[in-house]
This record gives C-alpha cells, sequence and structure tokens, in this order.
C-alpha cells in the first residue's frame, strides 16, 4: 500500500459526533487531516473545540476553511434574524443551513485531492439526524458519485474517492458509547446550537437535548458544561 | 407560475463565458442572482469584473462569497508557489483549481435554496474546457442529483433543481457570436490567469490564448486589453 491510501480528510466541527467519527477513522489505521469549516456560526466557541478534538485525538493536521454562507441567509445558525427553537420543531428546522454538507463535502474533496487521500470521513447520521435531508445515505452516495467525476485525481485514475460515514446507523446513545470506548473525552466538544463564548451549552436547544438525552440512554455521566 | 420559478442563481465569475451564460439567462426571461466565488484569487480584477458584468447584464442582485481555498492548496491560481504556464500543457493543467466547481455549486446551490431558485446558471463548457473535468455533462448532471436530495425545499417537494449549462456544446467563438448578439460588452470582462490590477491580460497563459483564438475564428474584433 503506497504512502496516501491511509490517509484521510475528517470533518470535524467540534461537536460530539465528529469527535467521535474522528476517533473511529484514527482507530481504523487512517492517517488523519481534520478540516473544520466556519460558516459564519454565531459561536465561536465550536470551531475551538474543533481545534482542541483535533489535537487530543492525534490529527496530523487540522485546517480551519472561512466561507461566509451568512451572506445568503435562511438559518437560525447564520442569520441573526432568526431566532434558535428552544421548543422540539416539527420537521426540518430552521437551524438547518442551506447546502452546508454539500459545501463542506466540497472543501474536504477539494482537500482530499491535493493529499491524494481516498477516503472523507463525515459524522452525519440518520437516526437522531434532526430532520437534515443532508445526512441521509442517498446523499452521501450521491456525493460519492460528484468526487469521482470532479476530480483530476479521479478522472486520470490516481484516486477513487469514499466518502465514509461511521455513524449512520448508530442512535447517539451508540455513538457516545463507542467514542467513550475510543477514549473520546467529550468534554471538550461543544454541541449546543447556542453556546456562549467558554462553550458551556444551553440546555435547551434540539443538539443539546439529543446529547442529554444521548448520555442518559447511554447510561454514562453528561461531561456538558451548562450555563444555565 | 409562481413568483420564483423564474429566479435562477447565475455564477458569474468576471470572465467571458460566465457573462454570455448570463446574457442567455436574462434573454430566456429569467430574473437573475449572480453570484461570484473569492477562492483566493491571485488577482482582484476578475471580481471587479464581475461585478461590472452583473450590473451591466441586469442581474437583480450580485453577492460575493468569499473562502479561501489557498489554504488547502494545489494550484496555480490560488498557491503562489506554483507558476501559471505561458507555454500549451498536455492534460489537465496546473491551473485546475481542486473541486473549484463542485465549491461554486454548492454555494449556488445554498442560495437557490434560500431564494426558492429551481434554476442554477453555470456558464462550463466541454469544448475549449482547458481538460478541467468538472466542467463535463457527467458531472453535471451527478451534481443536480446531488442537489436534489442535499436540500430541504427540494425533499419537501417545493422545487426541482436543475443545473443549466447552455454553453455546453459550444465552441469558443460561437459563445462570442450568441454573446456579441445579445449585447454583451466584453471589453467588461476579464479571462485572464495573471490579469494586471487593472485587468489587463497577459497574452501568454491558457485563457488568454483561447479567448483570442476565439474572437479571431468568431470574426470579430478582439476588445481584450494586454499589459503586454
Amino acid at each position: 500500500m503506497s504512502n496516501h491510501e491511509k490517509r484521510a480528510v475528517v470533518l470535524v466541527s467540534g461537536g460530539l459526533d465528529s469527535a467521535t467519527t474522528l476517533a473511529i477513522a484514527r482507530d481504523q489505521g487512517f492517517e488523519c487531516f481534520a478540516l473544520s469549516v466556519d460558516y459564519g456560526q454565531r459561536h465561536r466557541a465550536e470551531l475551538e473545540a474543533a481545534a482542541r478534538v483535533a489535537e487530543a485525538l492525534g490529527a496530523v493536521a487540522h485546517r480551519t476553511l472561512r466561507v461566509d454562507l451568512g451572506g445568503i441567509g435562511g438559518s437560525a445558525l447564520t442569520d441573526p434574524s432568526i431566532a434558535v427553537p428552544e421548543t422540539p420543531q416539527v420537521g426540518i428546522p430552521v437551524t438547518y443551513v442551506p447546502a452546508r454538507n454539500t459545501v463542506m463535502l466540497s472543501f474536504a474533496l477539494g482537500w482530499a485531492e491535493v493529499l491524494l487521500a481516498p477516503t472523507i470521513f463525515i459524522g452525519v447520521n440518520a437516526v437522531d439526524y434532526s430532520g437534515y435531508p443532508d445526512c441521509r445515505p442517498a446523499f452521501v452516495t450521491a456525493f460519492e458519485r460528484v468526487a469521482n467525476l470532479a476530480t483530476k485525481a479521479a478522472v486520470e485514475g490516481r484516486i477513487t474517492f469514499r466518502i465514509a460515514t461511521p455513524l449512520m446507523d448508530l442512535t447517539k446513545a451508540q455513538i457516545i458509547q463507542r467514542g467513550t470506548a475510543l477514549g473520546v473525552d467529550y468534554s471538550l466538544t461543544v454541541s449546543c446550537y447556542q453556546a456562549d463564548e467558554e462553550g458551556r451549552a444551553c440546555r435547551r436547544c434540539d443538539a443539546c437535548r439529543l446529547r442529554s438525552e444521548g448520555f442518559r440512554a447511554a447510561g454514562l455521566p453528561d461531561p456538558t458544561r451548562y450555563f444555565r
């Protein structure tokens, strides 16, 4: 096996799912290049968490690409005029960011091509997926096809890209159990949609609720720091 | 037909092809939202040209999203350590930007979803395409599938996205003839890979050669300003 075949680009947001995904990629023997995307989030705590997670879990490099998706609006996560909901929502929530995973996988693909890294890890999940359409297997398969048609390296036959989604079929509790077994320190991670500047969570948004229920169902102590 | 169905997001780079694409979209009756992506280009002249082109050709809005693709390297267009070639190259050139059209279409998709604009125009071309894999019909079709799987609006059945590529099968000369018939002022556009700060072209790079040969083959005067 040549040098680059065990390279992987791993999308790391600073949240619980992507930290677990990075731990799984490392456990599978991949040399991990962690990529964070700053798409104009409301708070910086998540990106700081991403850097801590990448280092703690042994990524060989960590890059943050900034893009101002706020400029096109449409989401409570990037548009200050839309409030983050604190009660359960029906259907796809307003915290959905337009084309977010498509944008993030595009960046990951660009870096993977430069690195000749055949594998891109993304921590999407079809079970507790909060209704985001770009977390489903059909989306991932369609993007994999784009990756193998879009890139010089693939067209020249030097690489075949694969999008790895090790969390796809796991519940939040199973994700937490898996990560804990691999030594993930979840106190480093931030899942809350409206964490404060120190990365403390709100306890009430969708992400907080899913995370808290996950620890309870996993039978593990919740290390999350809350501001209320 | 409801309000949004004739909306289109049009990717406008400031070059000849995308200006022609915008003119065609307008001629087809679309209300055009022009989108430029600043992916860390070496020169700003192209982005300034994009703003001029969007205004001159009647776009109702123009946005520029900035992302630092230079952070992941790999192209002469974003990495100062790779020289822009001035002699014809074999195969896919070093001016290829990793995953560029995938990234740009992802942004266009995000904005199109917010606008409920079903059509995304991109000026890709399979004839004079300089060997870029993400300009081929198979790539465009694959991305269209991603668009319809990735987005809340499509999944909820409120929209079906289509990627329109009106230049796909035209030669450079045919593109220039079409645009000229639609009143495009090509002196506003910048195609050169290494234009100077005033948007004057180098005359020697691949883009300059294709453009100059296009005007000659079209039998039309070349309005390009050169710095040498």
